[in-house]
């Protein structure tokens, strides 16, 4: 049995190897195998530990088909900004399906977003209509960039209207649209619904921030913050009156977007499609170009699982990883 | 903020430095602190992941008071043998409670035989009686030897006697017996029940091998081996006899040697107590000379953590880690 030792992958490494592209096909191929049957999540760990505020846990699963197992852990430490860290800490780590053994240390606090933002885009080439031109973020944190950047490349956009709780914070946003070529404009929530062909929502709201009547027919909406049991991000009516997808039913209906509707009794769990589905072609996806479809993105331990593979594959192809054994 | 990088312990820096006497001090204290309530385990991930025949999870916890936090990962791979490999493969990752960050990888398979013997040993300090003479082992797999070693220094034993499913591995063990200079004898295990004072199981038995009238007023048996529904080392009858003490409760009675007892309506949830409340003097133990007291050793992260903590830390002192940063 040869030793190939364990790969450590750093964030840095990360950053210089893994585009969106790379974590779009990544996020794609493993939806696609959760919804086959192929790769499926454990039981997903979080815990507040009574300590320094923090939330900690772990993401965890198995891919048959891409042969990626492993986990990610981290959490949450409110603590950490003021010691210039990010709050929010995550590492994955995979291990060798044929012997169990560990296989690669990777970073996963840039892949947390690249992975959050191949999964919204992933919905948006799935379901938004072909003509979509005007793309609205509600949103504006560290996450934001990444979505705006990955949901860009889905759709021929030609504009941006944003809004965000601290609008201070808009301005970053749209050097990042500029960047890429769009025109920004910060707008009121009803605006930004009238407006908008494509809309992600990437905060950590607990009250919704969108409600049915200030969408349009034929939008596609992206809520990608809700993780947690109370977190809300738009309007359980909305989700009501949309055709709903999901990375995962039973994290949608429990800690996703889908839990005040699914709780409201507006929403079945037999109504939520995995968009895996869609990928697959056994779901047509969008049937109108009149319907509301909705992508409820509660974040999958598989998602991180594919793209710290994709990370150390290519870390080790380009002799960007350390290998250390045990 | 520094950045003291992640230390990496191999297994033979583990075996280098963890000796026996440190992981009993670290498993007795984490075993209070789980009684005092300053420690608690997350719950067990165990998966079948339909690949290998593998059997992959985590054990996790967080001990406020020795601030370790983390979990140990993985599991059995009964194809690995014929590879040259461990069946059983374990990893301890510790994380830093103060930011979340990685602190420490940690090999986890010599470190779990050590602070599984560390359990059987810190109850046979705790709750065996002092003129113990005789200890007798059922069991004579790969952990046996490990568990030998420990047991044989809590009491002025004067002999082994072993019994084994296979009669064939019992010489390795004797060996191990002559090391410590203990005269060592394989007997069938009524005759094993009849003269020993402390007894050992540690085996992946389904059935009872000890019987309740087999065994001796005020003996004190570890069973070791239990930490599954399902498995099974000693008679129901007999837990119902012992005073039953258990590193936790809750794995105790669901896939710990208690589930039987418990399932059968022979012994409550109540009456089984944390070793740890013996450990902090909140429970006086042994109550008299004919008791029979029964440890049920299911195996919990925090032990994991535990040793592995103390890897680290001696490995970092000695510069015996490598180090390596994300």
């Amino acid at each position: 049995m040869t030793d190939d030792g364990i790969l450590v992958v750093s964030e840095d490494a990360c950053r210089e190897l893994v585009g969106r592209k790379d974590a779009f096909d990544a996020v794609e191929a493993v939806f696609a195998a959760m919804a086959r049957g192929d790769a499926y999540n454990f039981p997903v760990i979080r815990e507040a530990i009574g300590y320094a505020d923090a939330l900690y846990g772990f993401k965890s699963g198995f891919d048959r088909a891409g042969l990626a197992l492993g986990l990610k852990s981290g959490g949450y430490w409110p603590g950490n900004a003021a010691k210039g860290l990010t709050n929010h800490q995550s590492t994955v780590f995979l291990f060798d399906p044929d012997t169990g053994r560990l296989k690669a240390l990777v970073g996963g606090n840039y892949l947390t977003a690249v992975r959050t933002a191949a999964a919204s885009s992933v919905s948006i080439a799935h379901l938004a209509r072909p003509d979509a031109r005007v793309l609205g973020m509600v949103g504006a944190g560290h996450q934001s960039a990444f979505q705006l950047r990955a949901a860009a490349e889905q759709r021929s956009f030609e504009k941006v209207v944003a809004w965000n709780f601290h609008p201070e914070m808009l301005p970053a946003l749209g050097k990042v649209a500029a960047e890429i070529g769009l025109p920004f404009e910060a707008v009121e929530r009803e605006r930004l619904g009238a407006e908008a062909d494509v809309i992600i929502t990437i905060t950590s709201a607990f009250e919704p921030l969108m409600m049915r009547d200030w969408i349009k027919p034929g939008t596609h909406i992206a809520c990608m913050g809700t993780d947690t049991k109370g977190k809300q991000e738009v309007d359980a009516a909305l989700v009501a009156a949309a055709t709903v997808f999901t990375d995962e039913v039973a994290q949608s209906i429990s800690i996703g977007e889908a839990q005040h509707a699914v709780a409201q009794g507006l929403k079945a769990e037999a109504d939520i499609t995995p968009i895996g589905a869609v990928i697959n072609g056994a779901h047509p996806g969008r049937n109108s170009e009149a319907e509301i479809t909705l992508f409820d993105g509660t974040g999958v331990g598989l998602q991180d699982l594919a793209v710290a593979s994709v990370a150390a594959d290519l870390a080790k192809a380009g002799g960007r990883a350390q290998v250390v054994r045990l």
